[in-house]
């Protein structure tokens, strides 16, 4: 059987993923034959195995017979699996599991908690922190063949839909029906609503239409011993005991996994503009956003800025050109409303003050999709032109908006000639800060120099080291930061309670539970 | 020492307090001595005492060093804190404690964790559940004097409060500053925010700016054990690990004691046009609802609705009286806006159209806020007017829209004469039916005409038996017919875990959890 020597290779493979530079007398491992573009994550970072079983040939055979055709043991098939959006780090799974249906991934659950066997649930793979993909050779259960959607209401606007449906093919679904997605991301054409949800994503209509806390109404979960968990209600309100799917939300796979959502979906806005502002200083972005948010009220969707140096790097790596001339910082500003004659109305009034009180200095503004569409792209893909740098430290921090940007300044002053590029942009509307560091390779002294000074200065305004791209495997061990010990305790409470043997995205979003933990 | 003397006289009269009819070989007791009109809840109801520790003298001394002037222990004075506002349930406490700060509520916890005394977490009282008062003779502990406001920023528009500030208070200090509240209920004159947070209270809000659990963005909780829980963050974003405060809003008291909020606040609409309008059939509601989305989008912030006995009831009890022709139903619409010209235009086209296709037979706009006013009093003191009724049956119920009113059709032809009135009105654009039955007094066979007819009908249509009240000490026993067994079974465990003892807010919200059970 093909599939079982492929299998066995990676087998012999991982077991030179073992090193840990923590660990005395383990020599470094010397990385996974065949991809050495991407360093081990067990290489590369101080993080020690947990005690789980190891895949074995009954296993896979198990598997094979539980889901034929839908099981991925190939070294090669299972990369793309094993290395994150970024490249940034790599784990050293054997085993992709596709299961179509949430009984199969009650099945595979139960089966792998009783083998004690790790899984890494895995969506549309974009995460920036390192908690899609595994750190050792945890299982990799994908929702890509998780793809239907099960029902929409136009009535009341709610979607129900399994998690691997790819946000961009909902988004398209739902515009022919009149409505939109209460989330819109750059990753949209990869990512999956439920990694969306599994994350808590923001993204950039979080200032119109809220956070997935309000607008998700339900959820499917699998739990970690394989128990289904029907939250899958599609009411507006529902008070009858606690509100358990929230704990699923944003909790990144560790609690258990989603496998259907229901959520609330707006109408599709009749108009939409989009203005692009250069402005002098950060503080006329701060002052621009108070003026706009007055003046345009209800029908301001987004207000996100970026640096100059960012729109150095679109053009740069990705050819795009700049519609204003030159500014040490760009505003995009977009409406959504019911009537085009109101908005523009509106949007007109308020680009009148702003020129007229020096708030900004050049502008465009879009009405038809296409030219829309160029504007938020110099937005959207700053992400992507970063990765043609090099290596991205990448930062996401929430803070009041007056102290946003000092942190940019501070860290490019602090860093001064060893970083290549510190840029600043994000969702200002939010207080989401996107602060990235870019360098021609990873370098520990370059992150020395970089953390914890990013998180200590977080702290200091009482912000969070991660607003919206969760902690994953990087940022695991600073959420001290911003939440008291007495809250990761409780965390550490849960998790316990909830997947004891620990199965599920291990190393991932918690601190490991003390040594002698009742926990 | 008066109050000690006061308080001996409390523990006689708590001995009449004991009775249980479930209870073999005890007798009915008697009742609260000097306070007949309000059946004490022991007496109505099937329940158990459960073996808490009882006051002793020591324990009000205790308290009266630790807070001294702010422990009421007299019967008289601590009668309005045991009965509830609808006057349908009454506990027997004797003891009611008003701590002033976070420390104080601390140490209150502890002090009861370590003596096994169960205590009543009380807010403004205008739960509609019975969650609101002591069933036997747990503590009260009222938020009343926890009323400070700690911070508002005017650029966030985030408000950080203690829990004991009355809504009412909090909406016109808002207003002064450019803001409002994101919730506003019937009960702001008297509801405390703690208690909204702690209810999930949803209101006549939530269509435009959403649920608390989208609002809320920090809370301060103290835990059974006394330990105090400081998630009390001002982010729009914060995504690092589990978001705890979600567990507590909407836990009905019963998994900490909420010392403090923190919440997103928007600005004040410079324009509130409200429309009250008159359908000739259910199906007209509906339509209409779907036409002034489309047309007023954005701007609409409030659909709600009322059958014409609701009008028979205000104009009855209340003296109000209805502005438009006789109708066999009601629609309140209210836009809010920040450009009054844009608003109205908005708003008289729809009603043009609505006139125009029959969807609506008559109807009033109010533009300046004293008329608003009195047309939202039409709908807002529904609750009042039906308690003059005699005995109400209340029912907050979700549905799907197509269904919701034929509820209340189908339990008027079950009910026939046996009922004083049948009426139904509600958060139309929510999918929230409030069902209410009144007579003369309570009475046990017309409960049994209703449940679980009510609950059987409305999990036949997927819907919430508790929309937004909660499921309190009166629908405990029904939240199967709105969760699966184990949604329940994981809720049981998580009240197990945060109050081991289960001395927070007993006998509320959660079935007792199975004899031998793990939880």
């Amino acid at each position: 059987m093909a599939a079982a020597v492929v299998w066995r290779r990676g087998a012999a493979w991982l077991r030179s993923c073992r090193g840990n530079r923590e660990l005395p007398g383990v020599p470094r491992a010397r990385g996974c034959a065949g991809s050495r573009e991407v360093v081990p994550t067990c290489e590369r970072y101080a993080v020690r195995r947990l005690p789980f079983g190891r895949l074995a040939d009954g296993d896979v055979a198990f598997f094979e017979r539980l889901m034929p055709g839908r099981v991925v043991t190939g070294e090669e098939e299972v990369k793309p699996f094993n290395v994150d959006w970024l490249k940034s780090v790599r784990g050293c799974s054997q085993l992709v599991l596709k299961p179509q249906t949430t009984a199969e991934v009650s099945q595979i659950l139960r089966y792998c908690h009783e083998r004690n066997l790790a899984v890494n649930p895995q969506g549309g793979n974009t995460g920036l922190v390192g908690g899609s993909v595994p750190v050792f050779d945890e299982i990799i259960l994908s929702t890509a063949l998780m793809n239907q959607i099960i029902s929409f209401d136009k009535v009341s606007g709610i979607l129900v839909c399994q998690a691997g449906c790819v946000l961009e093919r909902l988004s398209e679904y739902l515009e022919e029906q009149g409505f939109i997605m209460p989330l819109d991301l750059g990753a949209k054409g990869s990512c999956h609503i439920g990694g969306n949800v599994a994350t808590n994503a923001g993204g950039l209509r979080l200032l119109r239409y809220g956070s997935l806390r309000g607008t998700v109404l339900g959820l499917e979960v699998v739990l970690a011993d394989g128990s289904a968990l029907d939250c899958l209600t599609s009411l507006r309100k529902d008070n009858t005991g606690y509100d358990l799917k929230q704990l699923f939300i944003g909790s990144e796979g560790t609690l258990g996994v989603i496998t259907a959502v229901s959520i609330l979906c707006p109408q599709k806005p009749k108009a939409v503009n989009v203005a692009f502002l250069g402005c002098q200083s950060f503080a006329k972005v701060l002052e621009t956003f108070t003026t706009c948010r007055a003046m345009l009220g209800e029908i301001l969707s987004a207000y996100e800025f970026m640096d100059e140096k960012c729109m150095e790097l679109v053009e740069t790596h990705l050819k795009l050109s700049s519609p204003v001339a030159d500014s040490p910082f760009y505003v995009l500003i977009e409406t959504s409303g019911s009537n085009s004659t109101h908005d523009e109305e509106k949007l007109n009034s308020f680009l009148e003050q702003a020129m007229a009180s020096g708030l900004v200095t050049d502008g465009t503004v879009a009405t038809d999709e296409k030219k829309i569409k160029v504007l938020w792209s110099l937005r959207e893909r700053i992400t992507e032109a970063l990765t043609h740098e090099g290596y991205v430290y990448k930062y996401d921090i929430s803070l009041p908006l007056g102290k946003l940007y000092e942190l940019v300044t501070d860290m490019r002053a602090r860093l001064g000639q060893t970083a290549k590029n510190v840029v600043g942009y994000g969702h200002l509307g939010d207080g989401n800060l996107h602060l990235n560091i870019t360098a021609e390779s990873y370098s520990h002294s370059l992150l020395d120099a970089i953390e914890p000074f990013v998180y200590e200065w977080t702290a200091r305004y009482s912000g969070s080291i991660s607003a919206e791209h969760g902690l994953g495997f990087k940022k695991r061990h600073f959420i001290h930061y911003s939440k008291p010990r007495q809250a990761v305790l409780l965390m550490q409470q849960f998790k316990a309670m909830l997947d004891p043997k620990g199965i599920l995205n291990p190393y991932k979003t918690l601190p490991s539970a003390p040594e002698g933990s009742t926990c």
